[in-house]
């Protein structure tokens, strides 16, 4: 089975070709597609408690490897359409919340950045 | 900057270490985290045809970009605190997914396999 | 100020007439912008433990309140835009939720009625 | 069948209470219940062009409702936890709306408010 970023977007790529799928595959769509499937995890959860969550049942431990997978898929597929690289994306946005998040500013706490800079 | 999705999830774990942010990482508190990050990138299609999706200003490219990385950056402290390997995960949806949409009966269709079963 | 649900949905319809919107207001489109507002919500408790969801400061319960009515405010417009009566549809799935959580066997239950089924 | 807000209300409040389910019902979870059926809707039309978003078979027309109906239910739970007056809230949010989408420079443009603000 492949473990590479690239082998996986080359998989997904040709799976939605072979069918056909790209004219369906417009970033509207492909949004809505993913939202529904980060949906389908949120359902696994909304009525655990935060300690619950992190407990789960050999077969809620396969669904929601699957809502991750398929939420993951489509991902994929909007940076694909778009061609917008995902790992420089998300290395970038790295650097962005660094700056928004000061360590001895937001170490423990929860409170969004914008309370930071009310202040 | 890093280009592989290794060193992508031991910068954000270490991120959220130095933070202190662990706490509030429950699964269900991280599956709230990426719906919200799945929402804001459908709000920039939400009022868009099908055509106008492809079309990203530079200004609206970097806002989907950021919000791509957000969802990225939430589905893999997901998977890290559940243990689940989405590479993993993912390749073994996609062999799931080929089984569902056999190539002759999906082709250039948009239906949920469902309408298969039934027929 | 109005209190009826009927002037309601007509002094949304007025709103978005005076506008021009209606061409914006597919279902499709009305949908997403209503899970985008559903996030809005689903923001603002995402850090919260169970018990802190229920305290809502008075700048929190505005926006909170705000997020409430932007939701409904979408859900009576695709109601409106499909011809579909809320009400009448709300007291529908209600008579059928009662058949699917029998009082005996949903009682402080947290399960969803499948796994009523699958015994 | 009835057919007022009120009465609707009070009949959500029965069914959770004879199912003792209000110890489910914390705002945080409400609003994770309120998306997944938001999700459920986008659903239903996430493949869909626009023009065929529009056009419901009977089948799908009865899902939509089903949805649409669940959404509600959630949304009324969770104004009525948080004691928010839903018919207010949405009333108050038009009078801010129309500020800030005055007709003049709203009307015919599906750009969001701060487009305005900026210029």
């Amino acid at each position: 089975m492949s473990d590479s970023l690239a082998e996986l977007r080359a998989k997904i790529n040709a799976f939605v070709h072979e069918r056909d799928w790209e004219q369906f595959h417009s970033p509207k769509n492909l949004a809505m597609a993913m939202i529904v499937e980060a949906a389908e995890l949120v359902e696994h959860f909304q009525w655990d408690t935060l300690e619950d969550s992190y407990q789960l049942t050999p077969e809620k431990r396969e669904q929601v490897s699957h809502e991750l997978a398929d939420t993951f898929v489509y991902l994929l597929r909007i940076a694909e359409v778009l061609k917008i690289d995902l790992l420089h994306a998300a290395n970038a946005k790295i650097l962005l919340s660094a700056k928004k998040y000061p360590v001895d500013k937001a170490r423990g706490s929860n409170a969004k950045y914008t309370k930071y800079q009310e202040k």
